[in-house]
């Protein structure tokens, strides 16, 4: 099999992390499913993004296994597996540490919807999943983050709210491609610091109205969308 | 009609809206009036800035009509229309997500006047209008948007105050043109910074006196101004 | 007389001040005094940094007429000329409205000295005058300001602490020349930038103890100054 | 003796703080040991990043002493020389006065593990160390800043610890040469961002589970590491 197209998309993606502001050193990573195929390409552990090329990009199954690749992949390659294995329609996902969400996620807080920024790309407040169990940490540690997530997506469209912060870690998000699990990265990095500063500027504030999270999410997606394009 | 300069000019105000750190992404938009043929040349919506060209601005009406071009305008075009109709004097007009500026839209709050940076272009404190109705959103949102705008400057003269926040969505500035409209979207985000960081040193702090306020907007606007080359 | 290599020193110095992130749009200016001569060059008003060069800075006197230059000198230029007139051994002076020592400006506060990266420039707390009364804005106001900060510096040494907020309005930084009150003025807003978040990190902090202040002033400055290369 | 390779790599680290935004003006300085010839190379005291070259570097041994080089070693130099008497494995050292990081150091706190991105370099909260009494700081204060570093350590492991804040100072950080050094740097800053924002976004914060430090920092040091390409 040829996964030069695949290895070529997630590592432009990788790319833009730190062009985008949302990587420091090594941290972060970016994958693409090929869903036809069953695979999905990942950036390698801990190799700095100036020596990364098409071909470092790692190879895996579903089910966690390399199946190309000369490097050992992310270690939250996990991760990754674990939720292309439950969101259906989601073919890229990324992980980062990027300041601003880190910090709603080390304070435990889901990100609540003030306006429309927010509302234009998440269908609501940006959940903050459960905190692991010891037991959970202890065992498999990548694969159980990945099962938190999806258990607290039990009652979310994935596809509605493309990203969630991990508690006392970071966020992951996620698209059809790993195109745009990257915007989605920075769309909630800058929604988390919109957020941080709207309560500087006032305590207290209430989310954004209902009606007007519809309007903004729907104008956007589904069938009657009139922003862009289309 | 030849349309070149104008397209020319709104180009180049919006490419300028991501190099003052304005924007991410596609958010944002500038719109520039040629108030004697009654059409303006606004951005299209949702295409990345580097793929914008003169030709790809969009040639509207007063009344929101496309009169040229072969892209959908911003789906702000309305609120863009309905500003040029009420505010004489207003040839350009810029919208953004600018992140401080946004946060006080999110909270809801008029940004005081708390020295002379605010007051050296802003006649007051830039006032955050009224949410919309439940109807006004699901109605004609974007038109709607603008004549809520219209109704906060009911008393506000809009060349004394060339900017307002929209409640749970971000500023809207103007000018005599999209360059004037682009300089005042730069003073207001630094403005609004300013203010939330004044806060954060102390609280509670009084807006400047009006002496002074009245002393800045008038050394660099009407008759006896002496700032600049004049 | 020839003023080349002065307009040369205050265009590099006014050039700088972008250069370090001081100022946006057209706010900010630096001088520089010839006191042999008895003049100051400093930046015209209201110009563009991009379109600046040596030959538009303005030749200016004590009493603030101008000697030389065909351009109106920046609207600051009276408090530059007060300063220079009261302040001896400064020989540049720097006017921004960088965005955290304006935030202290706004908020009516001197900056109390939290460390030693403050403590190694500005010995003691950087004071923050007082307001000018409606009597003084709506004489000579330019002027005024100028009286007012040199009224603050009764009792204090203006070479041992460089910089001064002026309340509403922002700083004014020296030096032996306009270089060095660039320096200082980077110094100044680093040194604001820090004393903010201190404060977010724990409130009603203590300043740093005198004896630490003393020696780290008196390790740069004076016959026992040992930083360097002096 | 030839110390060219020591000085390039000293060189090299140094120039890396202003391109990871930790330094501005001349604040900060990177050294390396060679502990088998028990010398170290360190950047002069106050010469401009733009002006350092390999040659430059001044080497010097663990008493303090110049062996090699014409211009006066950085101040901080016996700071450094106490803690490579002290701490052993450590073979690079830096000082920097990164905004974030002196602001804890200000506010007299030591910075608590929130999350994996701190968990994953140091284990446990980073120390700030007591301040110096009057006495340290008249006499041999740069030694007795190093004294009271390694007295702040006496249960600590600085290997799994590579950090401190300096009261009312700022911090130093370490690693098994200058380029690891450097890397903490830019962790000890970025993490001391993240946990001020922590803090904004939920007072009284906890700090992460035991049990997931644990697991971070094993993943990344000791035998059973599996983070990158080992």
């Amino acid at each position: 099999m040829d996964f030069r197209e695949l290895r070529e998309r997630v590592y432009e993606a990788n790319m833009a992390l730190p062009a985008h502001g949302l990587v420091v050193l090594t941290w972060g990573n970016a994958s693409e499913l090929d869903r036809e195929r069953g695979v999905f390409a990942i950036k390698p552990s801990g190799v700095a993004y100036e020596e990364l090329t098409p071909a470092s990009m790692v190879i895996c199954d579903l089910e966690g296994n390399v199946i190309e690749g000369s490097l050992r992949p992310s270690s939250d390659m996990p991760t990754h597996a674990a939720l292309y294995r439950s969101f259906e329609g989601v073919g890229g996902i990324v992980h980062t540490h990027s300041n601003w969400a880190v910090s709603w996620a080390q304070a435990g807080r889901s990100i609540p919807c003030y306006g429309t920024t927010h509302a234009d790309y998440f269908f609501g407040e940006i959940p903050c999943v459960r905190a692991l169990t010891k037991a959970e940490v202890d065992g498999d540690y990548e694969l159980n983050t990945g099962k938190v997530i999806v258990e607290g997506f039990e009652h979310l469209d994935p596809l509605a709210t493309p990203g969630v912060l991990v508690r006392n870690h970071g966020p992951f998000t996620w698209g059809k491609d790993a195109a745009e699990a990257v915007y989605h990265a920075v769309v909630l990095e800058e929604v988390a610091k919109m957020a941080t500063r709207t309560e500087m500027v006032k305590m207290d504030v209430d989310p954004a109205p209902q009606y007007l999270l519809d309007r903004h999410f729907l104008r956007k997606h589904g069938p009657n969308a009139y922003y862009g394009q289309g």
